[in-house]
């Protein structure tokens, strides 16, 4: 991978791949997924290669194939794939010669292209341009185009293009065959619907093929086959001609907003598809780019941040991560969520998990809070499923999934994983079952958007439902010891999910706590300030008979406590009485799990290994709970032992580093945590790119670096720019103010700029802490730091 | 393709490609399939490409994806595909250098070898040598072994191989994802279930990995995926060490005779199907082989046919055809049919077609009447599908399905094809609802077998049944022509696919008068000689009324007769008014369908033009009812307007030509027949071989140049051996009398002799007629043609 081929006012804006290998086509695929959050395309090449995996997703479009399995998102027909020919002979960059290469995703536009110069085994030397972009400007149009230049020779290109719905989910077929046909020869259609759920899908395309700029003469040949209709079309290329392909697309489903209704009828959708498709078609390849790519300005608008590093990789990583999250967030539609792998691959099947709230949300509440809002109505929005899940594990309230996909689904986690190597048998999952704390995250979550925004209006209608529901689920699930006298959480999973099954876990213990206390907070504010609220909701939750076990009980939650010689909280009841070994061989490792080459899970689960950040979130999420010893302490305990075996570790451990000054160590945590995608690990994003990782190299920079926190409702701004950093420049939005934050550094003087870039007349000061003081600004704040 | 690669006593065994193309893989994986009528294991290569078709069905496992689609035979997890990688590079034949190259099926002992040499573009020197095989004695079980030599220096090997659930039916998943297990670390089991008609699959696969001999150390990791389980291994070979890595699996299905019955238990299947390999695998490959090689001895002793022709390539093709017959033959089974692609396919879904009765089932009838017996009784057994369907046709007695699949599933051709390039939509097929003929080609095929095996207690278990049944049927299909004072059959497809809803095609009316005629004649048999069949049979099917009806209407019945000008036969009421087109461009292709290119089928039904042989059969079937001159004027009008587009259609033009005496004709068709596979169109058997075809070679040889027929009961043996052959050796059973033909030709004298194989001490004499005179034999018999 390359990632200095961006030069001028592209630089640093450009992912490069530089030479073909058909060893690592997932990388790519992933890397350079294109999207909207209405679909996702998968950068699957043209040509066909073994190994390939092409994905066309569209969010929220849940299909479960069998009682065996549990529902995912269903990967939709392809338009991707184009067979060329050259005299009869397959374009096929595993032979030949290839003269030059380059695949570039231009993360400014969102544009896919590649440039190669191919000689064939025959001689025949081509030059072939393919472009390829998603619009964010029409959520469902998709564009691709195609130059093939004959080099050296005439030759006959034939070029075999369609519509492909022979593709599965690994396997996993979800569709009905469906309908297919041909318009006017020309505009090609596969309407298509999921077996369980019953979504239509209509996918459409056309092509365009050009010499010279003259249209080809010719008809091509037409063929419907089985989930497939697709065209050939030959053309006979003199030496030095090129042909020009357009093939647009578009896709759309019953489950879009403007259908899902009660009069949905399929003919209209799919008449409304074929007349946009035909209407849009009109505009090009290159006009419609460039209404995608007007977009593409606003969001960078929006969103940008600036990095001065000595290394220009890390302005690449924001933008990386930027690129990404816009792509992946389904921002059109409240009822869906982000997947873990975003819309890039088939891994975790679509469904969302606590990487939403405590690794993405930030980003939004901070920088797009609309679409935060949207993420959270989407929780909302499952919450029968959450009520569901609780009443069938004999839990009151809300026990939200630990895997979610559409509003009905409930939890959707499967059951069997990966190999146990000592009884060769499937493992089994148990996060489904008994990884609670997703509940109170999404609690925090929802705080801490309402917090920095201030949107009473989500609380009402929303907000203070689930949160109640939550606490109700939390006061249920706590188990009175006798011996102890205080209240245990039991049979739990922890963030770290390399110890199943462990009773008080330190994390799950003061985020039930700290959910249960908020409740009984905000159960004063509704009762006395929003009496339609709290009428409302005593109806539906029986707030104050919760209330009064709330009362009843959250001051005996067992919080477990520094041990007194080391200071160091235990992670639950057992990790500091299991076994340690030396972790070595597993720590720092190419490959993510290479502990389970030599020990099974049970193994795992009685050795003090951490399969990534868990007591150390605490002091993240609940700053001000814990001094700066007791957080030095852990750390010392707990990072050697963390494998960061998940893509939910680094950043946060970053961020750590950051709150405990060491800026070496936050910065090489950050760098690596920056290259869970992008770094050289040619197999780690097969299955997708790694949401939550995205979302963490956001936070690593504004909440690390930046020192970006809210804290008890109040904003404090730190920043500690390490020493490769010079200047960083990022928004933020707190409370409806637009601030545009620089952070300078000088000689190590550093200094902090705030620019309030929303003008009200009679705006309110802002007030915030910056290094432990307090500073109140309208227009503009400085502070030497 | 080479077929001249056999030498010495393996000559004109050898069907062997000696170039790669990846282009073309489809050929060499249908052609060289391999099986053993249980199970049908398509030649896919071990490593992975682009295009190739991995397919294992195990015959008679129906499954149906969903209401939209027909039932088909699923597509079983592959245990084909070995992943090589050298030095981390996966091993593919579309880069590097091949230094050398060959490809082999062993007609003679089922066994399939590739031989390669290969340079990577590393520079890694190679030699491969793959073998193959599916066992004919143990039919469940299936070996492959791999050589892999390191020719120029040390390297790295890796294999990952194992059982891959994850393929589909070209995009369709017939099974539950299923459990995965590995026992003992080393032997791999995939269950899975089919999604409707819930028929449970257990492979089981182990592996044994050598160099020089010794076992390789070190535990291969074990992987387990989604519809997966594999073993990687990972292996140091030095320069000139040579690994040999031998794979021996097993399927088992609960649809297998020995377990499909009320205690079914899926425990004892998996334990029995575990038990086997691992007991099997004892043997190794080289011991699994020699059994298998043993049972084909034994096939070849039965069925051989010898051609002494100045082209190898007849006494080749014939043993191709022989090969192809046995291998997708369920003759362990009666519940099951021949798929018209055998099991080497997705191509027709594994149904059966009248392609059994007329083109293949003659072969078994005269070779093996044993396994014809078989196939008619899966005919019996789906005799309630054939009632259902003509009940719900509205009419009487037993409609067997145009496409037949397991016993209750009916009628199940599917209702929509290839497109229309008029409309642009998918063209409807008719033969499902009008193509009725069929019924009758399976009450012909039974008298056949009767005739010829004089086998009463077939007739009186299963045949008399079905044909009275058949011929209810036809009774009630008649319509009174008021107009005409005849019944007519209107609104059918005849064995011309090209006319569609055509009155009174010829081939049907005169078989459905045959089918009532010959029920006429049995009824009075049973009861006369046979009453307890009588008895049972009349209360079944009430017998004595529908006699009446048969008798009532038998000679009403319009026999399309010769016109008075030039005794041309109407192939049906408007045929011979439709308009004659030039049909150069059409005929002999190299593709077939070309046709459809400039006409859809509304088009074609009005051009006199045919796909396939339709009223010329008749003088094939019912050869005593025309005359010669009447059989020529007819072929003289009809060769020329039939495309031959259907592979059913050249093996009956080239027998026909022999009993026209055009011997020059009927070979040079015969070599077309005999090339519909084995030909140079390297794209036509992509989705299997072409089974109907393969019974075609077989009765161009002993049917046509050996001029056997069955004529009303009595045998005639006509030979007429063409120019290139000088001799034909041939066995054919006739009444339980194995009887060994030899036809010689000598400066165009031809001679033949038949040796009674069989010698029972009070065997009755033989009669048969030749040259249209009858001789009487009991040991041996010569004549001089």
């Amino acid at each position: 991978m390359d990632y200095a081929s961006g030069e001028n006012e592209l630089k640093n804006w450009i992912i490069a791949e530089t030479g073909f290998n058909p060893d690592y086509l997932g990388k790519c695929e992933a890397m350079m997924a294109l999207g909207n959050g209405y679909l996702g395309l998968r950068s699957a090449t043209e040509e066909s290669y073994v190994g390939e995996v092409r994905n066309l997703f569209v969010a929220g479009t849940f299909n479960r194939f069998d009682e065996y399995e549990v529902t995912e998102l269903p990967n939709g027909a392809d338009i991707t794939r184009m067979d060329i020919r050259i005299n009869g002979k397959r374009f096929s960059l595993e032979n030949g010669k290839i003269r030059k290469y380059k695949r570039m995703l231009n993360l400014k536009t969102g544009e896919l292209t590649r440039h190669i110069r191919w000689v064939s085994p025959r001689g025949e030397e081509l030059e072939f341009v393919f472009r390829r972009f998603v619009s964010l400007n029409n959520l469902h149009c998709i564009g691709m185009r195609a130059e093939i230049t004959a080099m050296n020779q005439d030759m006959e290109v034939s070029i075999e293009s369609g519509i492909n719905g022979q593709l599965t989910n690994t396997g996993v077929q979800h569709f009905h065959e469906g309908e297919k046909r041909i318009f006017e020869k020309k505009y090609l259609q596969l309407i298509q619907t999921t077996t369980q759920s019953k979504i239509d899908f209509v996918v459409n395309t056309v092509h365009q093929y050009r010499v010279d700029g003259k249209e080809v003469d010719g008809e091509p040949k037409m063929v419907i086959d089985r989930r497939k209709v697709v065209l050939i079309q030959d053309i006979k290329l003199n030496r030095g001609q090129k042909l020009v392909v357009e093939k647009i697309s578009n896709v759309y489903t019953s489950r879009d907003k403007e259908y899902d209704h009660g009069d949905y009828s399929l003919e209209v959708l799919r008449k409304d598809a074929l007349f946009n498709l035909k209407s849009e078609c009109k505009k090009g390849y290159e006009g419609l780019l460039q209404e995608s790519i007007k977009k593409w300005e606003e969001v960078w608008e929006k969103y940008s941040i600036c990095i001065d590093s000595l290394q220009d990789f890390d302005q690449l990583a924001i933008r990386f991560a930027h690129y990404h999250l816009v792509i992946m967030t389904p921002a059109h539609d409240h009822r869906m969520g982000i997947g873990a792998k975003g819309l890039s691959g088939e891994g975790y099947k679509g469904h969302s998990f606590w990487d939403t709230e405590i690794y993405i949300l930030p980003f939004f509440t901070y920088t797009d809070p609309q679409i935060a809002r949207k993420l959270l109505e989407y929780r909302y929005h499952t919450i029968d499923g959450a009520r569901k899940k609780a009443k069938e594990n004999g839990y009151e309230g809300a026990m939200y999934p630990w895997e979610s996909a559409w509003k009905d689904d409930g939890e959707v986690t499967p059951v069997w994983g990966a190999v146990d190597i000592v009884t060769g048998k499937a493992t089994k999952i148990w996060s489904g079952f008994i990884e609670k704390h997703i509940s109170s995250d999404i609690a925090f979550a929802l705080w801490q958007y309402y917090m920095i925004t201030g949107d009473e209006d989500f609380m009402e209608k929303y907000g203070y439902e689930m949160l109640f529901e939550i606490a109700k689920f939390w006061a249920s699930c706590l188990e009175w010891s006798e011996e102890k006298k205080e209240y245990h959480i039991n049979d739990v999973i922890g963030p770290d999910e390399y110890k199943e099954h462990v009773n008080n876990n330190a994390f799950t213990n003061y985020m039930a706590h700290w959910t249960i206390s908020k409740a009984i907070d905000y159960y004063h504010v509704v009762k006395e300030k929003k009496p339609e609220v709290y009428g409302r909701l005593n109806v539906l939750l029986g707030l104050d008979e919760a209330y009064r076990h709330w009362i009843s009980k959250v001051d005996k939650i067992y919080l477990p406590q520094p041990r007194q010689e080391d200071l160091v909280i235990p992670q639950d009841d057992t990790y500091l009485q299991k076994e340690i070994i030396d972790l070595t061989e597993y720590k720092n490792q190419k490959h993510v799990g290479s502990i389970f080459r030599d020990y099974n899970l049970e193994q795992v689960n009685n050795i003090q290994v951490s399969k990534q950040a868990d007591t150390l979130i605490l002091f993240y999420l609940l700053e001000n709970l814990f001094t700066k010893d007791i957080k030095r302490a852990n750390w010392n305990y707990y990072e050697p032992k963390t494998l960061h075996d998940s893509s939910l570790s680094l950043s946060i451990h970053s961020i750590l580093a950051c709150d405990l000054d060491d800026l070496e160590l936050a910065y090489s945590l950050f760098e690596r945590a920056a290259r869970i995608d992008l770094g050289p690990n040619m197999k780690s994003s097969d299955h997708g790119i790694h949401a939550a990782a995205l979302g963490g190299i956001w936070q690593g920079v504004v909440c690390g670096f930046g020192g970006v926190r809210m804290l008890n409702g109040e904003l404090r701004i730190d920043p500690k720019l390490p020493k490769e950093w010079s200047r960083l420049e990022f928004p933020i939005e707190w409370r409806g103010n637009r601030l545009h934050i620089v952070v300078t550094k000088d000689k190590e003087k550093q200094r902090l700029y705030i620019t309030r870039m929303s003008n009200h007349d009679n705006a309110q000061a802002i007030t915030l802490e910056v290094r432990g003081r307090k500073y109140t600004f309208k227009e503009r704040l400085m502070v030497n730091l």
